[in-house]
């Protein structure tokens, strides 16, 4: 199962009774998010609107503002015109870090089109990021309190992706940095994605810390199988441009690039595609999913459930 | 007179009556400023840290948050602890700006101090430019509607970094694509600050209006001095790189670069130095500042209102 066919409708939309606004289906939920991103991004300086556009429209699996929907909708939440716009700054957020991660790494192909990068310069690039970042305060602005989880989360992000850069750098990449890596740079935001649509929803704190763990969980497995169809994948079946995760010591595994050797990335590869390196990568992405699934066991049957255990498993069998 | 001297304590701190908060004197204010500003930038990501302080602690003038600060004080607001936080994201933003141009100018002083990709690189100085913007993320949680405001003054500044990028890249800096830069990317954060300040005061809205005016013209006058300075100044006396602002045909005044010439920058220099253009410009902005004193004329007299004019002097006798 691929994650595009994961997004049903649900067979009926339940009536809008008293004036209490309806709980909509994950389909309209996700045209409302595109609807919200492209008004936002929005601006009369054409770069900044055509770039911005440009890697939105590019697709990305909009994996982030799933969960933030299906949260909401699982935990029979009924403000989706709100959560759209939480749904819509976590994606934000994290397009302004890819648009940042191309510049830093070279990337030249991204979602399957050119970077903004390879398109625009870095110096458009740079900016059209920062544009992200800060468009990110306008939609957050109703939220109060929100603003907490979603910037501690946003924080981790940046952490995560210099603790890369500095493992890099250092040549350090243990199992344990990369654990540390990975939990910041792209479990955080699904954590705080989850707990948000839950927490919009008005949840309990026992289903809102289930769908934290779910997020964590989902999150970690997410980045692990990134990662390892970063080195395994080409670009055409990737989508961006493969292996510079890897030539820059991200990959999965714990890696000390022999320095003697003429191509170190050759010594890497080897060492990664050699043994059972991959094999385990993928048992614990899927015990990874496993655990994500039973944290939302505790939540009552409804379609959104179903889809968050369909999401789950979607992101370990993907092979994009 | 310069900026360093005009925060000068009241000669008397208004007692603490019956449990409401006592206004507190301008250099309270900004001390309490650093200290929020050095709590939000802590990391546990050495680098984070390291490079925030770094460039945070080499100064700046603060002068985007004595705006705020001031126009507090100068409508008799007693909310100091929670402008201080406004006052430190404005200055925040601010610095996360500054942080990035200098990535896309080389830019390898400023503060008088190595820039920050100086230093540690433009991976590192890319990603200490993002941590500025999302930790702005919880400065600013607390003040829902208020958001908009500064939302809209932090997407000017990028939209208008932008189009000074491509006025530069098209090689097309007419004075109207000037004024609209600087608006921009200078003046519009500093009308955002002083209405800021004044809100949270709960001024009138002819305050607020005359204050947002005052911190418009400010900004422009501020932007063009700057931009002078730049043309003008050294290094040693400007505490930043000079001239690449000009260089990237960022300056003030209406040039066209001769193409035919082996130094393009010769011309442009011979061209703003020559005539009288200095001379207008140091006119303009001394009738922006003289426009932004008028504004606050209706404000009741005060200490504050008193700092606020000198603010708006110094900015043009300033010759740094």
């Amino acid at each position: 199962m691929t994650i595009q066919n994961i997004t049903k409708p649900m067979d009926k939309i339940p009536a809008n009774v008293n004036g209490i606004p309806q709980q909509v289906d994950l389909n309209t939920a996700l045209n409302m998010l595109e609807s919200v991103m492209n008004d936002i991004i929005n601006s009369d300086v054409t770069v900044l609107r055509d770039a911005s556009k440009h890697i939105l429209q590019a697709g990305g699996k909009r994996i982030r503002p799933r969960v933030v929907l299906l949260s909401h909708l699982a935990t029979n939440g009924n403000q989706i015109d709100k959560t759209v716009k939480i749904a819509a700054a976590i994606e934000l957020v994290h397009t302004a870090s890819v648009v940042h991660d191309d510049i830093n790494d070279h990337g030249v192909v991204r979602r399957g089109h050119p970077s903004v990068n390879a398109i625009w310069g870095r110096t458009f690039a740079l900016l059209t990021g920062d544009f992200l970042f800060t468009k990110v305060y306008e939609l957050m602005a109703p939220f109060q309190d929100l603003n907490i989880d979603f910037s501690e989360a946003t924080v981790a992000l940046v952490e995560g992706e210099t603790l890369q850069a500095a493992a890099v750098k250092d040549n350090n990449l243990s199992r344990e940095v990369y654990y540390e890596i990975i939990a910041k740079k792209t479990a955080a935001l699904f954590k705080a994605g989850a707990i948000l649509g839950a927490k919009m929803a008005n949840a309990s704190q026992e289903f809102i810390d289930a769908l934290g763990n779910y997020g964590f969980n989902i999150g970690l497995a997410f980045q692990i199988i990134d990662d390892l169809l970063d080195l395994t994948g080409d670009v055409e079946q990737l989508g961006k441009t493969a292996g510079i995760d890897v030539e820059q010591g991200k990959g999965f595994a714990s890696v000390q690039s022999d320095s003697s050797a003429n191509d170190p990335m050759a010594a890497i590869r080897e060492k990664m595609m050699d043994g059972e390196t991959i094999t385990k990568a993928r048992m614990e992405a899927g015990l990874l999913v496993q655990s994500a699934i039973e944290e939302i066991s505790i939540l009552p049957e409804s379609p959104a459930k179903d889809d968050l255990i369909a999401l789950a498993k979607s992101v370990i069998d993907r092979e994009f």
